[in-house]
């Protein structure tokens, strides 16, 4: 089941040199409250700026994405182009529309395309998201969708999450982008609060390669058609589900990392601080060194403890205590108790193998 | 020409495997005045905790090193062991001594090795470096050594490092140690001060794979036996000579990285601060995704900009200039500009490669 009051639709609009759907667009039947986050890159794309005010305003009616061009540090011309891009856009789904793009950087917008996909985009709209999630990939090798219904006073609230990760066509910046729908009502204020806090232990948790893109965005849009207010005894239910949902897509980014062949889960506790849990927990995930001993399939605690020792996180290296689970399998685990305290936290990586070199590699 | 004063050995243990030169040791003439930066790394190894004591008295007699056992994470044990290893030197060769171990993390040393090796290197003591730089490397595959003298006020003052940079026999830790010996007459806390500055634009501002070790030192002996007295006046001599050293010592390990083909040299100019001209000369430089462009010979900005962007670094995407240098040879040179100040750094890294993850998967 999808969220009440929203319309889906992705199609090719020339953009990609492989005639795959290179454009999306989420619509909602009516006006809805929208929260997100976007990347600290300070060389952010068009569209991030442009995401930001709007935020900052709390009111959208649609997202449009496309795939091949970024938009970013593409100067003066780079910010009209989107502009023309949300008109474009606004005139056929009515507005405010937020604007994502993904791809190249450097390179401009070819508007003619842009505006004739918009168009198709209109005649496409449907009641499911298959065709959007599968519009928004670029080297993405599977599709990463999920919903989530729950029951709030006998009465179905439903979250729905569309993903890409990090790939490309044209070797370039990895971009992660997230779309959330949802038919809960709720306030502006608190759901940019969840949104936060639960993109802290979900995207932010998660990591291919460290490199920050310049077009990262995690867009949530709550059009309240359930009728469900999402109120102080409401709150945990549709946050659980939130979270469900952010969770699996950011799980879902990680093991579809470029050249990954397995996911990696870290699970650290004990930790004195919240922010220490998250900090070692990141830090393994990322370290190249783990990253290739998972792909080797060797349970290597001396990079392990190495990276938790770099992380920021305190704990005495001998209290620590440490095991590895499911290395021949497609999900390895490294549990990390760190013995000084209670905080805990997750993150997610993969592997790093030849693939991520191949991919990433221009001539080769 | 190597300074006044100090002898230096190198001779197979039986640690390595394959019977190549495992232990090296560095001893003054007579006591020297010691300074040096060890690792930041919360799991340091038990010798790290040693040299800093002995850092903070500011005197030894020779330093030790041995490869194959990083003797990090062995609790009791390992610092015992390590209480030992310095024992036997400093029987051997007058104390204090330096201990400086690289290898593999939680196993514990074996004693009789270390006693028999330490015993070989006193016989083998000689007025060259040679055996010394071959005997402290792992998977390194050049040498790396360097020697300057400058005159000040007519007579000589010589420095000479060797290094070792990111590499290891069993896939373990990336240990970087360097170790530099100077018959400059210094006082330790100029001298502590000196190091510490020239670290922070030399070893700091390198990065093969962003993990820092548990064993990470660079160690400076000043014994003084030049006669030349480093005061204000023959300061700046003194430090451009100890800069030449240990940037050739950087640049070295940089471009002998596990798997690298190509050093990458990162120029950053025009920044507002130092702080930033590092962070941004360094996230260039360690950017998994510009190491791969850099190995497929790509000149591709757009990841620069991402990588400056995420740095910390303040500045105008729209005003940044930069040029690629060198494309096709063995080094690359990216030059920015941020157009946002006076400031520059430099930093230094190598191409990321299938020989970097072939190098650190264990099976394959």
């Amino acid at each position: 089941m999808l969220p009440k009051g929203f319309q889906y639709a992705g199609v090719y609009a020339g953009l990609k040199d492989n005639g795959k759907k290179d454009m999306g667009v989420i619509v909602s039947e009516r006006k809805a409250v929208c929260a997100g986050v976007t990347t600290t890159n300070l060389a952010c794309a068009a569209c991030v700026k442009r995401a930001r005010k709007i935020l900052r305003r709390g009111a959208a009616k649609a997202i449009i994405v496309n795939t091949k061009y970024a938009n970013a540090c593409t100067g003066k011309q780079g910010e009209r182009d989107d502009a023309e891009y949300a008109k474009i856009a606004e005139k056929l789904f009515g507005g405010p529309v937020l604007t994502a793009s993904t791809g190249v950087i450097g390179q401009n917008m070819p508007l003619d395309n842009i505006r004739r996909g918009a168009e198709l985009l209109k005649k496409e709209l449907r009641d499911d998201y298959d065709a959007f999630a599968e519009a928004i990939l670029t080297t993405d090798l599977v599709v990463k969708k999920i919903s989530k219904t729950v029951q709030i006073l006998g009465r179905d609230v439903t979250v729905a999450g569309v993903a890409k990760g990090s790939g490309m066509i044209h070797p370039d910046m990895a971009t992660m982008l997230a779309f959330i729908t949802t038919d809960a009502d709720i306030d502006r204020g608190l759901l940019q609060r969840i949104i936060r806090e639960v993109t802290a232990i979900s995207f932010n948790q998660i990591t291919v390669d460290g490199d920050t893109s310049t077009n990262d965005m995690c867009l949530c849009l709550a059009n309240g058609l359930s009728g469900v207010r999402i109120d102080r005894q409401a709150l945990p239910i549709f946050q659980a589900a939130l979270t469900e949902v952010l969770i699996y897509l950011a799980k879902a980014i990680a093991a579809d990392g470029e050249g990954a062949t397995k996911l990696m889960e870290v699970n650290v506790t004990g930790a004195r601080s919240l922010k220490e849990a998250r900090l070692a927990a990141k830090a393994v995930a990322g370290s190249p060194l783990v990253k290739c001993a998972v792909y080797g399939g060797d349970d290597n605690w001396g990079r392990v403890i190495a990276a938790v020792g770099r992380s920021g996180a305190r704990f005495d290296p001998e209290k620590v205590r440490m095991n590895w689970d499911g290395l021949q399998s497609k999900t390895v685990t490294i549990n990390i108790d760190l013995a000084n305290g209670r905080e805990s936290a997750q993150a997610w990586g993969c592997d790093l193998t030849e693939g991520y070199i191949k991919i990433n590699t221009k001539y080769n």
